[in-house]
């Protein structure tokens, strides 16, 4: 079923539709887990163990909150007013991204982008390249991935990558050309993260056939091996062939503050031999313009030696939980996988129910979690909990599951 | 010249760049002044007088600020804590925007959209419709409605409608069809405004040929004669053919914090009958996610009795000098339009100079204009000339435009 149902075409003279739009599927995941629990709580006075949650629930740093009130103030004088910032972000906070997260590795400010937000670089990078080229997704995967090719007119051209259980959910390296795969580590829904040399064997296959890595690191902070990369960048010839992104979202709590950031190296090219840096800045330009200052001087605040250590505090605490919910989970005999780098755990389901069985069966007892499937087909047999929750309703969940 | 020069196509097998945005034209108007006014200042220490700048420079209402540090303070609490929010903005402003802007008039919550800027709205709203719809710009314009238009596949689809001096840089009611037209009132670059009969004109015209109209009421705060509309809406039947933007940037000095809102009644419907609110909504969903918390509710304080009379006090402000500006150049004997509800200034190049000429003419005396050809063939012989400069600058100004 399509999101847009199709009705009877009145052949008025308006508009046209841009018919990509219509070949989206009909419901956003997180929308419908939204209704069933909204159903569930109706007319009741439920406590709801959300353990599907990915979204963050510890308080922002203080200094990230301090740093952004003090430059609110600055507005209120002219002298030190500001106005309409680059699109790409200010220079002030690209160089506290370079001097601490790429301290060693070859990027320069101009092929940082400061963005509102990963989702809005994610949802809209593929506008950049002709909507004949092929695009390798994960299966399961982030739903942005695959919708925002959807809009650009890849239905069609899409190609997904199983992760699947015998591969610890790894994606295999492809015999096939793709034009444009994108890749998730530490991944979002499964949990597991790649290697350093996993990750070299992608950026070679990239190398090889000449494909585009667009690689999702919006998890990077949580992780914790010493064999997973931070950056995919820490692999020599990668700014020949991957974008990075990385957000704010997760790593200091900014999701209701919105920003991320997104590394474009200027050695990337199009087949035609166009930068796709250059592209970017002038999509950028003219289809939303600069980020507002002051979420701008609250994502500096993340790298002062105080925010550092607030922001450490904060993800030590939800990957303490993430232990704790997984040790329950397989303590009770379930399968788990992930949430070592990332505060993601992809649980199997019980006597091989569905995702979405195993949602309601888990809801039953008022515990929400994300079904597997809605990721992708081959989600279908798991769901995600996530070590989002507090201490207290990780407790209280897995007490409930074990008399299930 | 387009913007990206075509090397030699190195045939390696990368990704395909998306061909439209090939089609854009070299360079971005600002971009290009900066360049010029930047040499103008190499090595000198110059002082220039910005009579060009389409920026806020007053400070932004105290009341905007505290509201946005208070809920900045919330973050601070896992109690308030706020994630996630709706993409399409939160109620408590949607009921704001709802309880003031359209006080009287037949519009609801769900047909509100926050954003975080007309330039996003204006830029992306294209993408909902197929890209063989003919869509009419005024000419001259603003250049992010032409740039979109052909970023999504429509360079050859474009139709110009002439803003003439003859017509007092109103856009003459066309005969033919075209299924989108952008309008913009009062009017960037030409500061002029349709009045309630004119905009009725065009709610005619596309309720007869079924035609849709983005309206860009981004300078509506500044609309001071009775006779011109503050919304497109106050013409009946409009919510059958009307999308209507405004924005908080000049409004109350929002260029640094970035939000807007777009109307996207639930009447307006596609040829194929599909809702374009629910196109709108779907495409945010994946596309961008919501818009920062502390910017929302820096929005919702302008609509408080104290940051109604703050941002009152600025944008009197502004259309005082505004007006100093426009006698000033009368006075001089330079033709000028506009001004009156917006704080444009169009004006006649001296001795039939051309606008970039006229630009440079001024430029020697450290004065910045905004060259009118650089809004399209029809501005040329045209500056812009912007009452944002503060008043000491246009004083100074004024004397050295005497002297020409």
């Amino acid at each position: 079923m399509y999101f847009f149902y199709k009705k009877k075409l009145k052949n008025e003279n308006m508009a046209k539709v841009n018919l990509n739009l219509l070949k989206l599927k009909k419901n956003y995941l997180f929308n419908d887990i939204e209704k069933k629990v909204e159903e569930k709580q109706k007319n009741q006075n439920l406590e709801i163990l959300n353990l599907g949650i990915g979204d963050v629930t510890l308080p922002i740093a203080d200094s990230v909150i301090e740093a952004s009130k003090l430059s609110l103030d600055e507005l209120k004088s002219p002298k030190t007013l500001k106005g309409y910032g680059p699109a790409d972000g200010y220079q002030f906070l690209k160089k506290s991204i370079k001097e601490n997260d790429y301290k060693d590795i070859d990027i320069d400010l101009g092929e940082i982008f400061v963005s509102i937000g990963s989702k809005y670089t994610l949802g809209n990078i593929g506008d950049l390249f002709s909507a004949d080229n092929c695009v390798g997704l994960c299966d399961p995967t982030y739903p942005v991935y695959e919708d925002s090719n959807i809009m650009c007119g890849r239905k069609n051209k899409l190609f997904y990558i199983p992760l699947l259980e015998e591969n610890n959910f790894k994606p295999r390296i492809l015999k096939k050309h793709l034009d444009i795969v994108y890749l998730c580590s530490p991944n979002n829904p499964t949990g597991t993260a790649l290697t350093k040399a996993e990750l070299q064997q992608w950026v070679e296959y990239a190398q090889k056939t000449k494909s585009l890595i667009i690689f999702d690191a919006a998890y990077e902070a949580f992780i914790s091996s010493d064999e997973v990369p931070h950056s995919i960048y820490e692999i020599p010839g990668a700014d020949e062939v991957a974008i990075e992104m990385k957000s704010f979202s997760k790593t200091a709590g900014f999701t209701s503050l919105r920003c991320s950031y997104v590394v474009i190296p200027k050695k990337l090219k199009t087949k035609e031999n166009i930068s796709i840096n250059e592209l970017w800045q002038r999509y950028i330009n003219t289809k939303i313009g600069g980020i507002p200052y002051p979420i701008q001087k609250a994502a500096e605040a993340i790298y002062s030696p105080k925010g550092q250590l607030e922001v450490k505090a904060i993800i030590d605490e939800y990957m303490k939980n993430t232990l704790i919910l997984k040790e329950g989970l397989n303590q009770i005999g379930l399968t788990t996988y992930g949430g070592d780098n990332c505060p993601f755990i992809w649980c199997k389901t019980l006597k091989n129910l569905t995702s979405w069985e195993f949602f309601d069966l888990l809801l039953e007892k008022n515990i929400v979690t994300i079904p597997g499937s809605g990721f992708g087909k081959c989600g279908e047999g798991f769901v995600r909990f996530s070590g989002f929750a507090a201490k207290e309703t990780i407790d209280k969940a897995l007490t409930c599951i074990k008399k299930l």
